[in-house]
């Protein structure tokens, strides 16, 4: 279960690498390797060098049963789209497939399992949860040590994930009073589609890793409550999948990483329209993979804890100092996008187009000339850039300096939002609506669908009482002076 | 004793409404609710609707004694005022209100009321209680758990309840020297009543959860030192019992949540100035209940450390979701109210009006020209719309941006004051007089009457001795250049 | 001894009055009180009202020997110059003396006592000492638990007494190099006397609470490094005897309270200038007593630390409500000081004059005018008015605002400072000399005359240190392009 | 060894000064002292007044074996190059060396040796240090306590140390997307010569105190990663030694401090050059040594841990109160440099010169204007003035108030650089180049050479994806508007 830390968003961390002469023979037939997965053997051996988490992880499993490590992470259609027919050995007969049953089920659960086990057992009633934050406590308890640390990562030293949310906090109301408010209305429309809410889903991978329900979990909740989700690329639920188990009239949009094929990303981003997406956000923000300590720790931290010895120590003997190694020649990502992307994009889909990650007042001026639909303000939740700007500070500046972009194109914010103050905040000053990412794994890896609902629930309460006491009865009354940008450090309880 | 958290200053929390179905059938009669108040019965289901607490709670003492319950947040008039005289079905035997008594002096106490009688044992003597702080510390002694989380508890994350007080750190004296201060009077008048400090008590509701005689603790403490209280509309004690005992010359205020009903509010306004009562505040700050996550989750707390289920569980299993439900079916509160609302009371009272809950200099500025006779600049003690800017900002940018707006009617402040040098700045900055809500609960709660007396004496002894050391021997002399706000935080010990 | 914290400063604390009537009847003599001190009798009868301490610490030990209690508190001649001799009633016969000073010799050791002893066994060696705070740790932990709570209070939560020193942090070096330093000259003068640094004596009261020798180990040392000592109106040690102990050479300065009336005042004034000290620092900053709780509450702290209770509820029982009470019938200080007071201090003596306690750039302003030699900025320790600016903030004024004050006369400042960086800051903003008080009193109280001598050989190395670092080789070098105001707060490990 | 505090980068401590008295007699032959270094016999009388460290520390190892105290801090022909070839007494026999190897071998261990040796078998894999806090952590762990205090020490109270690091927490980027990275340089050259990174080894003194390799480790380790070495004048390695040790392209520049007298200082020069080095940093903050208490407190507090009396005691006895006394008879630095000292430099080398530890943006101008190559901003690690500006700080203030200066010579800057994204930061502000002193310090204590690799390729690691994340593909597309001051505190979680 090493491999959590491989898998990051489609990105490689350089110490993951392994030679391949350190894995024992008996699992490698000549060069060949096959692995089973639910019964069925598939040869890898091609997909070994493609494969985003890397080979190591693979190998790991060569001639082995790779069941539960395979399934928390990938869509179930991951080894048709990538493998070739042919590598489809067959199904080990039903005798074997007992044993591997038998075996699995006897297997001695980890320290980390049954700590999870027994914290499932004292969720409090769901009905007890009244902020984003008790949903966050109860999946902390819930979630497994990696996945934790995969979800709650930041680059570096995590400042950018802090201020994020701090800088909320610099944002005072200056009410008003006196207005009615007795209707009030929270809804608005998102590239022209119906929100219930002026949030919306931001891209986070890997649902599944909290809860075997994953994206659908998500994607449930807010067909009920009509609210927009956005799937990522790297979504642990096949893209087509959720599509077909979207309400008729649910809207969901796609979070693309560009392949640097334009053959690849021509053929992605058609494939996404035709499945039913109704806008592609561009993510600008990860050319390559930022510097996430806690999760690349995490395995080591987790094998101290079960007293695990037998593969860390085998595996960390041959480490590769990949210094000054690239790993362009792994991943597919674009890394010399410019802003030509654009007008190829609009050659190759109708599908309005978002940027995703703009991190500066100038890229904002950028992105309105290049005529994109919108943009989200957005440093990947404090995951790439160490010091990026909070998205909050570069709407200020959007406010302060180019006030005119916020008429030319939508633009949106994610990162650091935990409360319905910090909803409004946002709108007062230019925002048309609001991505929440981890809040809504967090929600679903403590209570699946349901915690979906109330993650919904709560926002919906906490928006129309701050609109209320703000006195704004809907979205458009969210005007800039309802705001003040304070000059002093507020100690914000929870970041 | 779970209906605490439901009684909030008259508004409802959502979690609070539970299914009738789901209490238990011999409690109630077929269709009809009655309930046991001092050996006295009555017929409370024509009431079940318009409880302000929720039919739950009343439904829960069904076919009981609910005494215990009753007597601490209701003023002893509530029924007679609520219910039509018919619903009084009469008096329980002799008998039955022997074993009554029986029961409810045999029952067994929590934890909490086992506490609560050994922290009252162990107060230090009173004259030990050198500051506001001190007597807080007590009252957080040997108030009921639930108690505290009511009073104590402030919206969302309770930023803004802590930003209140630390807005007072940003302001240092540029203190003068050389001035004669023998002689220092820090009278002052309230619209036109005499006070002998410049401070007053600001509505805070429900005294009685702290000590026996509640509000009428702080009655006498007042009289005693000539301080203008203003009282409640959820006050423990009615009105026209406190409009009785007060001292011959001693001056009421009324704080008013105005009924949506015309007709209600014109009643009640016109029998607030019959009582004698000398001046209306119209809150305007609390058209919707603040998001209080203590108080609601307070009975959880309790019955966690209660080590109690019974109740609890069985309540919790058939939680309903309310999203979307709007309270206002079941407040009678205006949250229509507009700039309107002025001139209409002025056509049904003669009382000068003020409005307590002004958050921004526009409002302020709206206040005046319509005339109001004050305003108090407030965010409801950080109870209401979290990261509502401190009231001492909100005075700051007055002085800063319209300072007309100080000569053309009184402007108070409330939140935050626990010290004679907050008074002072406040005073500095061109406010008339300061409100305290909390430190008068909280005295009352610790030491009863003794403790309001105490309070005073000790805000006199600060203010005066504040005023001598920036060089003012009257409150007149409290002028701008006596304070100076700084770029720097300093560190308040206490919040 | 829970008579410390009636004494402070010479100023009363209202709560310190008791009853006369509560006190043993057999203690008192019919209307007369007489108490023992070092063996003879006194009659104290007539001075109970004058007494700055009260009469209630008096009347405690009324008809007993009041020997221990006296001592650490009050110069040797304070009955000679308070009482008449007709008050002398005699000297008690060598066996009582025999009695009393066994009863002295075997009476039981307080815990506190025995802390200090033990603590006193463990002081590291001296040359460990190598700031003023490892002065003052051992101090905190060589003093009687309510000594230390005199020295180290400061009013109502302590914040000025914090931000007084915070305030150092915001100001950084610019410093140059490439300036030749080898010889550095750290002297400099202080109203024409020569001084070996640029650091004086504060005015510090009872240094007797500390160590025996008191405010004469001040002296010693002071004079061995050409340091010059401002003496306290309350000095432990009374001015004549420090006058005749100084050396030839040796510059003091006066600090006076000022009694109201001007014959007391001019006697004073005069009786100082004969004794040979070179200026009257008039202090300005305390005309009430500053409300200084650390010292109000340490007796009680003290006594539960002991388990004494038998004295302390006798008193607690008849607390008397002093609201109201003006403590300037008790208080000879003249609280009506103007302006007016300087001509008339020219007009009996021929020293220098100089105001101590200016805390605002106006009153600096008025200070130039009214033509006095020199100002303190001080605000007392931050034991007198909360919320005072930091005297290097209201320096930092002067040196923005008016700078042309600094030329007109001596600006000194004190507060807070503890490091030679410290000193030099002031001194690159404009002022002449930075007093000392707090760390020559734990100093003394540490290691006696060693404990000065070295404070001042550690102020001398840093002093020195510092300039040479900036690029100073004399004070006059210490200009203000060398500090520059940051725009950060920096943490300041110790306060 | 409690000599370790006596050598701080050559300077001297006054209190580590002993009258020669006070040691045993029978280790010193009459007037003379001899000792014994690798079986080696010196007469070091004539050395005892100029050894750097003082008498006192040689003066304990009299008539006795001293290797292990002489290695850790002196390159092996220290004494070829300070004593006479007469003071060469000879070699002992060889039952003697063997008596002696016994000693040492049989010798018990201090706990402090013990601690040390457990650490070092607890060091964690190589591969799996991330950062450079990662190194910095093992290494303290690792490092005998005395060698850790003397690394780690700053001035005072360690708050320029500490700002220094929190200077990089204020500035955020602006970063820019879709601009091409997937080629991305991060070479410079430094004063000419080829850089692989930006970044650059600042002087920091006795490497062998953390290893016994020293500054072979870092020079090894720059071998291989193409990254310049400047060599520190108090290096624990012989800079001939280090300069015949060095790969034939390698660049090494060396950090002078000046002798006072010209021809010590010339010839020393002259050496340097010969040698091979490629540049002179003359250090220009450090004319008498900051007052690093941690590094001088440290023997004591180790004595406390090893419950080690009988030397310190005899030591502590005979304290000298050294107040006053200047330390520049012993040291040979030059107190007096001026800007004279360029010209003069100029004539005796045709290395470029660079002045390290420029404090102000007007000693930058004046460097500019006096012509020399380069300078560097610096404070000596918060070693030497505290409240000294943080470089970062200067280097604002050059590129705000002078940027003309950034082109008329290189600027670097160095204190406490510990990221990539620190190094990003001051090259955007117009840093030339960064150095790193104390990382390379604790990297080559923790793991030698290994640790000089992995320090080397994490910073590749970093500053390449930092420069990717902000959209810049070479060192030159590093501009200003990438950075931003922002006007809050981020918590930068590790100083």
């Amino acid at each position: 279960m090493s491999f959590l830390s491989t898998i990051t968003e489609g990105k490689y961390p350089t110490h993951a690498f392994r030679k391949k002469a350190s894995f024992p023979a008996q699992r490698r037939i000549n060069s060949s390797c096959w692995i089973i997965i639910n019964n069925h053997v598939y040869d890898v051996t091609v997909y070994l060098g493609q494969h985003p988490g890397g080979a190591a992880i693979i190998l790991k499993y060569a001639g082995r049963d790779a069941t539960l490590a395979f399934e928390p992470i990938h869509p179930q259609d991951t080894l048709e789209r990538n493998l070739p027919a042919t590598c489809h050995l067959g199904i080990i007969d039903s005798s074997s497939a007992e044993t591997l049953a038998e075996q699995n089920k006897s297997r001695v659960k980890t320290k980390d399992e049954l700590r999870v086990e027994e914290a499932l057992k004292r969720r409090p009633p769901l009905h007890r949860m009244l902020s984003l934050y008790d949903l966050e406590d109860v999946a902390r308890k819930v979630l497994p040590f990696k996945a934790l640390s995969f979800y709650s990562s930041g680059a570096d030293d995590e400042i950018t994930l802090a201020e994020n949310a701090r800088a909320f906090s610099r944002f005072f109301f200056s009410a008003r009073v006196m207005r009615p408010v007795s209707r009030c209305d929270p809804s608005t429309t998102i590239l022209g589609y119906k929100s219930s809410l002026p949030i919306f889903v931001s891209a986070a991978a890997l649902a599944k890793l909290g809860h075997p329900l994953g994206e659908l979990n998500i994607l449930r909740g807010c067909a009920a409550a009509n609210i927009i989700q956005m799937v990522a690329t790297y979504s642990s639920i096949s893209i087509s999948e959720l599509a077909s188990a979207a309400a008729p009239s649910q809207t969901l949009f796609f979070q693309l990483y560009k392949p640097s094929k334009q053959a690849d990303a021509k053929q992605l981003i058609q494939e996404v329209e035709k499945l039913g997406y109704k806008a592609i956000f561009l993510t600008v923000d990860a050319v390559v993979l930022g510097n996430r300590e806690r999760d690349v720790r995490s395995p080591w931290l987790n094998d101290e804890k079960e007293a695990m010895k037998f593969y860390v120590e085998e595996e960390e003997k041959e480490e590769v100092n990949l210094l000054g190694t690239s790993t362009s020649s792994i991943l597919n990502d674009d890394k010399d996008m410019s802003w030509d992307v654009v007008p190829w994009m609009r050659s190759v889909t109708k599908l309005p187009i978002i940027l995703k990650g703009i991190q500066s007042v100038e890229d904002a001026v950028l992105a309105a000339e290049a005529g994109v639909d919108g943009i989200v303000l957005s440093n990947h939740g404090g995951r790439q850039l160490e010091y990026s700007l909070p998205p909050l500070e570069v709407l200020y500046g959007i406010h302060k300096r180019r006030p005119d972009i916020l008429t030319k194109m939508e633009v949106y914010i994610d990162c650091g939002v935990r409360r319905g103050t910090d909803v409004v905040k946002a709108l007062c000053l230019g925002a048309k609506a609001v991505g929440l990412g981890r809040p809504f794994l967090f929600a679903q890896s403590a209570y699946g669908e349901a915690g979906v609902n109330k993650l919904i629930e709560i926002m919906h309460r906490e928006i129309i009482t701050t609109m209320r006491l703000v006195g704004a009865s809907s979205v458009k009354e969210l005007t800039p002076d309802l705001v003040e940008r304070v000059d002093w450090e507020s100690v914000r309880a929870r970041l």
